[in-house]
């Protein structure tokens, strides 16, 4: 699928949002939790937010959809959100990124998605880190924090002690994690097509890998900024963010390291797999090439001998000898046989059938 | 087309100007506005100018057409602009750049424009931001500025507020917004060939590819040069430049950088594809050489068969018998039968005509 | 082998360890020592160790198989150990990095492994080194060890008078000479695969040259993380590494980075050897086609004029002289010759059968 | 041209100096400057040099031609020079390079000459910049300082008001524009290169691209170290170099940047033109194959009917028949439309002669 | 030659020395001079060497071969080198480097030498640089120091008035000399490559330009670490260098990052002659299938159009009539002319035979 964005008109006003026609209309689900409790309450219009923020819990505000842009923009008002963040937010796809701004820390991550047909999707999340809230905003309905809200709901672990930054935290590194079963069934079908092109060759591997290639630089464009994303978070001393949280987001980093060098490793398998297949063919051409020649070479000089002694002169003294045909059919026997000789040495024939068939390939 | 460049004759003077033969006069245009007003007044002669400025306004004088050196010299003499500003404005194409000068920040910034013969051009824009005013240079009309003058028209937004960095910031950010569309379309192009060397293999594609290629070497040309500028102009603290601007133009970066991934990454996939179209090139050719061996390996053989039965010699004896011909047809399909058999134990004969179709591939 | 780790499930907390179905229960290994002593103590539950503990002795604690949650729990609390750590020694593969923890230095080293089958295994350990403790998780019984551990007990060299710095440096020194044989065996691989691919071109070394560029590849990615990794403990000023084994480490620095870069110079050489069996191919096609042109190119205009006098027309001059036959027999010869002459010409005919042979090729 | 550099046997001692058997005798050129004034004074012997110089003027000695090494280190004692610094001036080519000495700056910057045939020759200046004084060693004489002289003459511009800093500066920058001509010429020639591929494929394209990347790579060994010494001079301040100058300088670096970028696009599209070439060449040899194919594949199953009954056979019923003649011809016709009709159906037939001729490409 | 490293077995102690089977033992040269006098000792043993020394002459031992440790430990222990420090000395190859140690800095530096079969052997030489002497140790005895010794023994130039840095930097700058010729000869070699392959195309073109790669891959290896170190040099300020002896390698260094600069320029030169000769391959494949196609699409139909006047069947009317052989000629030639025509419009004939030839390539 081409690149497209949802970016505005050249020349529009900074924070100018772009909502394509017929978006849902966002849903918000609000969070609120302290080491003790927590509670999950319905918000029908933004303008009830403030009434529900307290200052001894943590607030989580998840807004899906981007239907309604006088809802964002009241969230934003809220918040205190710059039109730039919100924009951000909205028009996606943004490379992800972080960025200090004065109240809050936003975040940009992106995800990727493999769908039934193997197209890979490759979503947005914005995160707004604030003191004692935390906004994302997701343009659809992604499913991916189900296991973070479960953990904040049953209370196992540091979660519902620990601040915003936390729950940023856990959401980020459960994003990354998502790579990880993208690239090891890219990796899987790598070894799959590779064991087809050294085997069978079937006409589809050519386009498979072709796919193959294109996925990997998808997932590279969206995993090298993200790399450097989760870098930044560790590198830069953001307020919003505290020592024990950046110690574990080191932890997301060498992950995020581990699978860009994945990415990169298979991209540079593919390639090769890539040259193999052009390779094999032209090995195959060749494997053609030799059983037409030897054809040729031995059946046009008979074919042309039995032409000579086909013709209707009236005086060709050899075709009235009783011994004629006789001598006639043993040269054609000594030149196949000097033909089959001929190709012999110079190797082009004997090879069995489906040549010396390659080791397996070792693994990693 | 070939790069050609407006400069002029090694060992000049620093500061010459290359004005080639018939290019148009400058037409000066002079918009000057404050928050409750603004104005666009006509220029004939930059003379006229300094007794427009007013200091509680700032002016902006667009200089389009750069066929009079008088009124260049004039206009730099009037904004104190240095003759090597000058040169960088009129000798174009300059490489994207932000440079400090004393008294004013000279910014040149590129944007691509697909012309309808498919051809990239490149026009420059030379910006020159003073305290209180704005000078830009461009060579031809572009009408690329058209937005941000209705917008200052309008009065929408904080663009009057403002002093004359916000004005260039809402310029450039114009400029940068200006690549994507270029590089949607450029993607979207991809995909057809894609599609077509896939599926057709239309001899037309191989060209096809070679240009999409050249589109994107001089995209990534003027493209990084770009994303350099506007980086510099973040990083380094201009005092022409307010904070504030500052901060819009991190957002101008972000979009910057995601244009630069999405040409590298538009490149590779490029690339991949004249790979694809080699790789597919062989598979016919050996599709091709399959049908000619398998015809010729069948019925040269038969044909020589057939010649030894043609041949005049008085005594042979199979001529006589009665059932000579059939044995001979007999043998013949034997012959026939026993190459097919070979045929389809190596593997060439049997696949479907069209090859197995590659599934669709993924997109970003 | 596709790549494949042992990793939680998207959301999961930090910490969570993944033990594979059927993991060996872990086999504790305890070695004290002191410069005039060492011991070695079976281990049979982590619980014994606290009192195992003394402070005039270096204390090695190897672990090897993660198969009991339970046990590295306990481990991990008797020295302090966080979760992240526990996470990073167990979840395989990890990149190679060191890492400074409170009370201690965290380091994951890889090394590679040639199976019989010539599939790159790539292990990891993961040490702790502490002030006077070394802990060592390894997931299967590797052996490699051994040498260092007959060092401890004959009490050669400096090792039992060290600290439990020294002890890590001498085990990952081990592990970066493992990288020599590996690198070594590949690299005479190469070798032999170049001799084969200029003189004889069996069919299988194709898939042979991908194996080995394959092999490279994975080497790459555990080699340079590798690399960073020692420069890291080098360059860092870790409290729990004294200057002298800073300066030992200096050298396996420098044997690391001859290793990457052997690794990537054998790269390159095979990414040539490719370009070379294509040629190559190339130019086998190419003669397989001379051939065939010169014998259809001189037989079939031959057959063609066997053919015309082969035609049954009742009036056919030519056919009642006594010397027609004779001149068409000489018009042949003189038809074969006028082609040979021709293809000589255009040097098609007359190379020697297998080509000039290239002289040996260097070596490093 | 394969490189040659005249560099002394190895172990000789530093600062020895390599003239080529016959090198013309050293031609030095003194001209000395003031604002109000200019003078070009001949000198026979580098003796004459002390007493003309004037400690109010400027003075500029230029040596063309390196045939006297007494002429040689006379000079070089005359202005302190040391052997290291001669060296570098006289054993050409260096690296274009910047370097601080006691007393002077050293600058060797190399340009780019194209000759009638084609070949890029890559002559160096060496410019020793004092206090108040200018050397410039040249090795053939090259022409190229015209210009500047002629300046100097008129003493139009800040020329003579200035130091030999400023001169030196003009030099340079001479230069720096003597490589706009040369990328144009090559990114012409790709142009002119491209359109023969598309079109016509003439079969000396391929090495005329070779030359292209040839003379590219050439250009990019010297431009990028030319880069780098003009960055050099802009960044470290040399108490030789004005800030005036220096600012200058600033210029030429943008241009000696937009050189680097265009030699490596240029490289780029010529890599992918060299891919265009091969894959064109790849589609034609399908195309031929095609129609050897059809024909072999139509004419010889029909060629082997005609054969069957061209035999002797004494009983073959169908040649007593009245309509067998009739039938052979028509089951024929029907062979060669069913052959046609599967030509069809695979798409090897029906394209027009020269294919789908591509849009013409796009240019800079 | 694959690569092969003396390297200790996996776990050894650290300063573990490997000596081959069979090395010869070490020949110990002393030399020891002062301004106005130079002195060669013999000596028999190391052990002699304490007596020898003298406060006010520089000492160099060069030590030739290393079969002896007992010798090699004994030496170090007179000049106070660290067991790593004989390591690097000793286990050859190590990386070219520069490490500073107490008392004395280590040097390793490698040079390429090409042997009689064209391979390239790269020995190192390893420098212990202390305050008054100088340790050199060569495996083999290399006779590329005798020009330096022939300086020592003449006393021209500031050799003897120096101190062992000074040496040190004389016999390095021969070694980087040294790589001159090797780089000269490949540039050289490849330069009749190219000639070859563009105008004949000898069939072991192909693997003498995969020995040029291999030979500069080798090259590479060695020449960048080299251009590390000597840069190293000049920049870390170790004691035993003095700012002279820094200086006189400053230029040393210009020449190693002109080699290494070439080494990669003509890399690139040999990778695209590589793929020249595929195109080329590609286009005389071209040519030759041109041929057969020709040959085969003329006569197969004339063929099939005698083979159908050759059939016996007792009604074919146009056999009795008198016209019908010279009919059945004229439709031939017709047919002949025809394909003719189609070919020439297709462009596949009338080529000149060996095709235009391409113009001399530009040279450096």
């Amino acid at each position: 699928m081409a690149f497209h964005k949802d970016h505005p008109l050249p020349g529009s006003r900074p924070g100018t949002l772009v909502i394509p026609e017929g978006s849902p209309p966002p849903k918000i689900h609000l969070v609120r939790y302290a080491a003790d409790r927590v509670e999950s309450v319905p918000v029908a219009h933004p303008d009830e937010i403030p009434a529900m923020l307290r200052s001894d819990e943590v607030t989580w505000v998840d807004v899906q959809g981007f239907g309604d842009e006088e809802v964002l923009r009241t969230l934003a008002r809220i918040f205190g959100l710059s039109p730039l963040a919100l924009e951000d937010a909205v028009n996606a796809p943004q490379r992800a990124k972080s960025e200090p701004y004065d109240g809050y820390q936003l975040v940009i991550s992106r995800v990727p998605q493999l769908d039934d047909e193997g197209v890979i999707r490759t979503p947005q999340v914005c995160f707004v880190i604030g003191p004692r809230f935390l906004l994302t905003f997701q343009k659809d309905r992604l499913g991916l924090f189900e296991p973070v809200r479960e953990r904040l709901r049953s209370g196992i672990g540091p979660i519902r002690e620990s601040g915003p930054d936390y729950l940023a935290y856990a959401l980020i590194d459960t994003m990354v994690d998502l790579y990880y079963p993208i690239v090891e069934s890219l990796s899987q079908k790598l070894d799959d097509l590779e064991d087809d092109v050294l085997d069978e060759m079937s006409p589809g591997s050519l386009g498979e890998i072709h796919q193959l290639r294109r996925q990997l630089v998808i997932l590279r464009r969206i995993g090298w900024p993200q790399r450097e994303m989760v870098s930044a978070l560790v590198r830069e001393r953001s307020p919003f963010l505290s020592d024990t949280v950046r110690n574990y987001l080191r932890d997301t980093q060498d992950h995020m390291a581990q699978i860009a060098e994945l990415i990169d490793s298979t991209r540079d398998l593919a390639t090769g797999l890539s040259d193999v297949f052009v390779s094999n063919l032209g090995h195959r051409t060749n494997e053609i090439m030799k059983v037409l020649t030897l054809m040729a070479s031995i059946f046009i000089p008979l074919t042309f001998l039995a032409g000579i002694y086909g013709m209707n002169f009236e005086y060709m003294p050899e075709l009235r000898e009783r011994w004629g045909y006789f001598l006639v059919l043993g040269v054609m026997v000594l030149v196949a046989l000097g033909m089959v000789l001929y190709f012999r040495r110079r190797g082009w024939m004997g090879s069995p059938p489906g040549g010396r068939k390659p080791r397996r390939r070792p693994g990693s």
